[in-house]
């Protein structure tokens, strides 16, 4: 595995692959890899000729007061571990790389990024995708990996790549999670020893609700429960709990055929996300593990 | 020449020139072209294998009360042109191969937008830079080629393949003029043969005070200059006459090396607009003509 911190030198690795027609995909990352990140790698390396995966703390989507400064960082494990699932490649450019100045053209965000966390993370989405159509056009990918840990991630770049038509198949990938279910994440280094063993009540408060929700129940009543679910068992302070239609991320109707249900609670330096997707058939309904 | 409709066909067919690997140059055009249009189509021909036409007329950079429904259109003349002067592949959609819904993330140009026709055609330049994505990404050129004419269209295409890192370069070309020195417009059908005859008057003027400016008359009085000079001359309501920094498109500084003139007159069934670029050297003022 190569280690490049230059756009053209990027561009040159990426003409060369292209000259040999071999196919590339493409793991965006803000770095701190754990496993969910690894089996992104794993999966773009056996379907793809060559992988590379990109470690850049964005700054755009950092909201004033987030934790861009604190966010965890640790490039020389990263890149070891990059290098074990498969990368060929690790682009680990500096913000000035990426942003020599602040951009005049930006991507916008007007559908999709008002609820969840975007509610809360006003400009977040915007700064996702500005990103990430940046890092498309400097990787030109067949594939790129994304993981459904960030459902509305996911749902956000896929309405970009073809409302923009970007030459780019977006591949959603299950949320890797420990033994007792909590969600992989960077961040869950942040948290307490109390607060990581509470943490498992995210997933499994979830995980009922879904099993409710394949049961027949109707999504308000299902969002009530899963409210009261997870304040009754955490410390932690309820950001949200919703349940969604997907990946339109409306008010679910009669019509809706997939819905997310999806959480985010506040820890002193933490803020911890976590969904599930639930497809409900005509005939009868029926759950499908995290699958867009 | 071949003529497509479709998106996948299209698709399919940069596919092939790209395993080929043969170069494409893009022109994108909203039809009705004249010599402007054909200038970009035998450039982007001498500069490589292939080039692609686009005609589409494009609803998202039209405000409410602009002249969409009625913008020329004469597809069959059009295509006979662009084969002519050595087009590949003519890429015609509709609005619904386009825009099969409403588009839920866009492009979003936050400077160079807020002047000259971005003041009086709000989100104009926001619907340019979509289309224009759309397009780059439909057809992945090697080269663009815009017309000076729009100096600030290609003031905005060269901060948004800048700042988004789109892998195309960018080529602005010499704006064509009439023997008058009226600059060729799909929309000059429009005027009445009064309107005609003293649209020359725009280029003059701009020209005179781009002598001024470099005979060292400072930019505001340049300006004054200009703006006297369309409004004694002209009919038509002159909508802007502007002496900027060219591409940055701000208040002229003593540091800038480089100035658009641009004036923009309205007419009853058509609004002109033209420019001229001015080259600022520290030891002495030289012109350059519409070159970037």
């Amino acid at each position: 595995m190569i280690t490049i911190y230059e756009q053209h030198e990027l561009k040159k690795w990426v003409l060369q692959q292209k000259g040999d027609k071999r196919s590339i995909g493409f793991v965006p990352t803000m770095g701190y890899l754990h496993e969910g990140h690894l089996s992104l790698i794993k999966k773009a390396k056996e379907e793809n000729d060559a992988v590379i995966v990109s470690i850049f703390v964005n700054p755009l989507q950092f909201g004033p007061n987030e934790d861009f400064d604190r966010y965890p960082r640790d490039i020389e494990r990263d890149s070891r571990l990059a290098q074990e699932a498969g990368a060929d490649l690790l682009f680990h450019p500096s913000v000035e790389v990426m942003y020599p100045f602040e951009p005049a053209v930006t991507v916008k965000v007007n559908r999709r990024a008002d609820v969840l966390c975007g509610s809360s993370r006003i400009g977040h989405f915007d700064g996702v995708a500005t990103v990430v159509a940046k890092l498309f056009h400097l990787t030109e990918p067949s594939r790129a990996y994304f993981g459904l840990k960030d459902a509305q991630q996911v749902a956000v770049i896929e309405a970009m790549t073809g409302d923009l038509n970007f030459p780019v198949e977006i591949v959603p990938c299950d949320t890797v999670r420990e033994q007792d279910g909590l969600a992989k994440s960077s961040r869950n280094v942040f948290l307490t020893d109390e607060e990581r063993e509470e943490a498992k009540v995210i997933y499994a408060s979830l995980t009922e609700v879904k099993d409710l929700l394949l049961s027949g129940v109707n999504p308000l009543s299902a969002k009530e429960k899963l409210e009261e679910l997870l304040k009754k068992k955490l410390t932690g302070t309820v950001d949200y709990a919703e349940i969604l239609s997907y990946p339109e991320l409306k008010e679910p109707s009669s019509d809706s055929t997939r819905l997310i249900a999806a959480a985010a609670v506040k820890y002193s330096k933490a803020r911890l996300i976590d969904n599930v997707l639930i497809e409900l058939t005509p005939d009868g309904k029926k759950e499908v593990e995290n699958h867009v």
